[in-house]
This record gives C-alpha cells, sequence and structure tokens, in this order.
C-alpha cells in the first residue's frame, strides 16, 4: 500500500547543511517556506500564530535509512558524550532522521508571512527541503503535564550539566 | 515531484467513525496503534512517555478535497453557530481533513505499550487509518508563550460562553 503526497512547497534558508545540522540551538536558522502559488490561497489566516508546525519530507536522507529502526541520539556526540554513554533507542521514541518514513516535525517561530512566503526562524531543515503541509500552533498541540521517561530526564540533567544548554536528544 | 511513503501501522478503535467525528472531547475515544511486526523493534525506549504524536493518513478524505485551499471550521456548528458566523479560512491556518496532503497530527496520551500495540486515549482518527510515523512529546514539542490570531480568540471566548467546553476549531 503506497501513499503518494506532493509537496506544497519548499524550505529556502541560504543557511549550508551542514550549519543547519550544527545548529544545535535551535532557534538561530532563518528562512522562508515558499509555498507554491496554486497553494498560496491556503495561507489564509494563518497571520498571528506566533509558531506553525512544518510537516517536512527529508528528502536527503539516503533510501537504505529507511530501514533503521535503532538508533543512538548521535547528535549528543557533539555535547561531549561519548558514544557509549548513550542508549540504543527505536527510531519512534527519537527525532532521527532516519525512520521508515523520513517525515519530520519542525515548530518554528513565525516572522512574517508575505504573499506565498511565510518567513521564520529556528529551522532544522535544509534548503531545499520539501514541505507536505503546515499546521498553525494551537493550544491544542501545547500538553500539559506530560511526562518523559527517566532515561530521557537523566540524559536532559546531564546535557545541562555539560554545557548549561537546554536541548533534547 | 511525487513522494511515496508507506504505513508502519495502522489505528484500531471500535468506536464507529460517525462517534470518533462527534467526540468533541477529544480525551474519550480509545483504541491502539497496531505497529506492523517488522517495524515493532522501533518503539524501544517509548515506554514513559505519557503522549505521543501519531502523523497518520486520512485514507477516507475524498480525492477531491485534496483540492481545498478555503474552509470554515464546520463542526462548531455542532455548538451552536451559525454558518455565517464562521470565518473563511486557508486549511494551512486549521486542521481541516480536507487539504492538499490529508495529513494529521494527533496527540494521544499513551496508557500503555504491549508488544506491538500502543494503547492509547485521545483518538480523533477512524478505525482503520494508516499510520506514517509516531513521535514522542517532549518538550522540544511544548512551545511556551505562543500566540494565536485574534479570531481563534474570538473564537474560542465564544465556545466557552456557549457551552463551558474548551475547544479550538
Amino acid at each position: 500500500m503506497d501513499i503518494v503526497l506532493k509537496p506544497i512547497g519548499f524550505v529556502r534558508t541560504g543557511t549550508p547543511d551542514e550549519e543547519v545540522k550544527n545548529a544545535l540551538d535551535k532557534n538561530i536558522v532563518k528562512g522562508f517556506i515558499e509555498v507554491l502559488p496554486e497553494y498560496a490561497e491556503g495561507l489564509k489566516g494563518l497571520e498571528g500564530f506566533s509558531h506553525i508546525i512544518i510537516v517536512a519530507y527529508l528528502h536527503k536522507v539516503p533510501g537504505e535509512a529507511r530501514n533503521t529502526l535503532i538508533v543512538k541520539p548521535r547528535r549528543l556526540l557533539r555535547l561531549g558524550f561519548k558514544l557509549e554513554e548513550l542508549p540504543e533507542l527505536g527510531v519512534f521514541a527519537t527525532d532521527s532522521p532516519h525512520r521508515p518514513n523520513p517525515i519530520a516535525l519542525t515548530i518554528v517561530e513565525v516572522e512574517k508571512i508575505e504573499k506565498n512566503r511565510i518567513y521564520v526562524r529556528g529551522l532544522d531543515l535544509f534548503d531545499g527541503t520539501p514541505v507536505l503541509d503546515i499546521k498553525p500552533y494551537d493550544k491544542s498541540r501545547a500538553v500539559q503535564g506530560f511526562k518523559v521517561p527517566e532515561w530521557l530526564r537523566v540524559l536532559e540533567e546531564r546535557i545541562r550539566e555539560k554545557n548549561g544548554m537546554d536541548l533534547t536528544p
């Protein structure tokens, strides 16, 4: 059973892929979503939402990475973790781009909307990434009092100790 | 440019479609996500997250609804709104299932995980809906201090007045 989707737009950013990858403080990468002109009408009413959710297709993930089911949160290596310290996790418990359907959900801050362009900051998507959908961030997305597993609390605590930063794997 | 995805599982609920549709208090519909056995390993580490995000393909949305770009939040009609009171909105400013790529992001509460089944409550998806991806709900998803447009604040206020309920269109 194949599910066939089409891009409604593309991510445009002047930031090189390597810099996007290393932008651990996610709020620094800026750019815009170029919505294809034929879908631009669908943006009516989006103005005024401070944040949107971009549903994107990670087109640069190699085909064989779709077979990945277990990963380590390797980006923590850059924070000084050792590979053997990192837990082995199922892809559905992580944000890994390596997963059966390489779909990203990226929450970004909206700076302004001009015609078919949504200017945003906080991108973790490469230039040229196809966008499948855009959703407004409203209170139905903001869960109060959610809980995370012990292993994640431990990692977050260690990240804070290491770097004084506040990141999740 | 076609993007081809495959289901990693399916929504299973005994609740009939009509009841799912009418479950305005979203937290009542229960069921489970049946992850296909070949992807079950990808659930490792998911236990302990109180909430997950289901990325689903709304297979019952008719093909022609993919051309919809402007909608009214019609489910508010059930709360006593009149059609002429409802704003016309672009689909990307709403949760409407009618949109170019009929993808849903549903945040549900996890009750338990047993082998390849994630038992959840808070479904707004029909029985048999293909699941494309599962993401854990962690603090990267919980935006603090987000803002919504004036039209949504007005609607929310009127909904509270009408029904003492707390819903978004």
